[in-house]
């Protein structure tokens, strides 16, 4: 596969990211991307052709996986605020269910502490209102 | 549910836990409580009835999931190398498949750096070399 | 004492770890266990049962010192200013002194960085402030 | 060298840390300082001797390179918003471009994850706009 | 106070700090900064006059309270097992109960998750068994 | 210039990659991607054309900034034990002095704390070793 992907365009790489991530993230990823193109215009690209086109596009896992993933790494690293924002949001534009996110978030009292678990808690609660979710 | 919990005697938290750790982890998640039994016996005991018993064993999310996001977590924390080998054991003993374990590390690659994936990467290889497991 | 708290009933649990709660966070902490009933019951019932009830209520350590610790953790990781605020009012409930709470963040420059300390002092300052303590 | 440290004054090592802080940080850094006397004497002082008297103006490494270092470390971190915006303003003080400030930002990417990278980029956004500058 | 230390000599800090090294770290920490003489001679004096000279040694708080946060930040950190090795033979040496520094490293599960505290307490058992303790 | 970079074949990025990897890393970098291919041969693949290819290799910044911008991440994270080694050598190959790569680890005492600083000092020692140098 390897050899595969070395073989695709980049302009292939950068319309599969556009569209995963389109996908995953709705507009708001969208929009952090159209924010760093002042002046970091490479850094928006990456994130489209490289995190979204070369690996969260990746056909070996669900997207249902991958939004759990992302949130239990975002919870428990604790520095990731506004991202985690966006992938809690991802998460369900991807089909996980706000208990099984709430679980997630759980989760990461055992292996990250309380701390994390709580401030992640409080994001998830931001992005449930803007959606008129309650749990 | 907090209700109900709250009812559950503490010897029902420690036998439902007792089989949530055997189900996930097998023999090794309770060789480490075991070895912790000298000095810090209410650490294994709080493993047992809490993570497991009160946490991993919840029915909200399945196990599948739970350990994709525990394989997540601890690859991007890059801090906890004896407890990701024994959730990457998890993983496989809860049925995600070699693979699909892969692509979670991979994928933090983009949130927490090459660093964290590559040396998840190298744990997950003498996980499944114990196993004989190819990829 | 694993056997003798494995016997205890969950509502002994729960009563202690709120009256654990209560003696250390004040109104803060159970404000923030309230607020977490909405969309994570669970969670605050472990903070409640498992956080205070079992691990901070615990008898062989005095206050002062889990609170020293518990302010010197959360200076050091960086990632828990709500958290931190809490438990800097918590020392302060439990019997620390001012001038003791700044030497422990004082001390983490050493271990942390100063990054981390600047940013626990400024929190210190806030909930001195709101005391009228003066060092 | 450690012997001819030994040797110098407090009163010198206040002196040079202080030149160091304003060559460095400007008037930022200097307010920082000034902000922590209140409640913090001896972490402004130690600021002040050690942390730009003994290490930021050792004479062993260019001041340009020091503040890409500083930068690539509290990008990485995570944990350190409001240190990482006097060191990019810093970095600019001591000559780094705009452009380089930016590549040093984008290459965190790699070592710590994208959130890292974007959250830096949006510090340095600020930073460059509170001085007009384009990238 | 800052105007008093500010008058201390260089030497007066290297003695003090050399002191304050011995009585908490015994022969294992003034073997750690003998090693760093090769390549890092600075370094080793700044462990020696900053860490302990100015910060460990300062008598506003007790050194059976400072010990107890050094443990909790490294157990917390999880990023500095030889350090946290010598804290905790440290801790003994300055009249902390195993038992309760058992306590601390419990603690910090709630804080920074079961592996940080896992980790820390098989750190803990390995000094231990080099004293001959048991709890 | 992300219009350019759209517009590069996957093959430009992988030659270019593995040019920029080989004049930093030297073997050891290649070995650490070939190690990968049997289980994450696409982690392999991007370490080359994303990591090299896209970032490392880009002309705004120079060489020897790179490296001491890895190596103040790496040791401040304290996360990336071999990693921060690779680089360490990486920083020697791009013509980085062996005192200001000290330089550059004595500083992160300061954002990071001494145990980082140290444990990085060890890794320093260790790959000077390897090359018979003398600082």
């Amino acid at each position: 596969m390897a050899n595969d992907s070395r073989m695709a365009s980049e302009s292939e790489r950068h319309q599969r990211g556009l569209a995963s991530l389109a996908s995953i993230t709705g507009g708001t990823g969208t929009a952090v991307v159209e924010s760093l193109k002042d002046i970091a215009p490479d850094l928006a690209e990456w994130i489209i052709s490289f995190s979204y086109g070369d690996v969260m596009s990746r056909p070996g896992l669900d997207l249902r996986s991958r939004q759990f993933a992302t949130v239990a790494a975002l919870t428990a690293m604790g520095t990731a605020a506004p991202q985690l924002k966006v992938h809690l949001a991802g998460a369900l534009n991807v089909g996980c269910r706000p208990s099984e996110i709430v679980e997630v978030i759980l989760q990461m009292a055992v292996f990250a502490g309380f701390p994390a678990a709580i401030n992640a808690i409080n994001l998830a609660r931001e992005v449930f209102q803007e959606r008129g979710i309650t749990v």
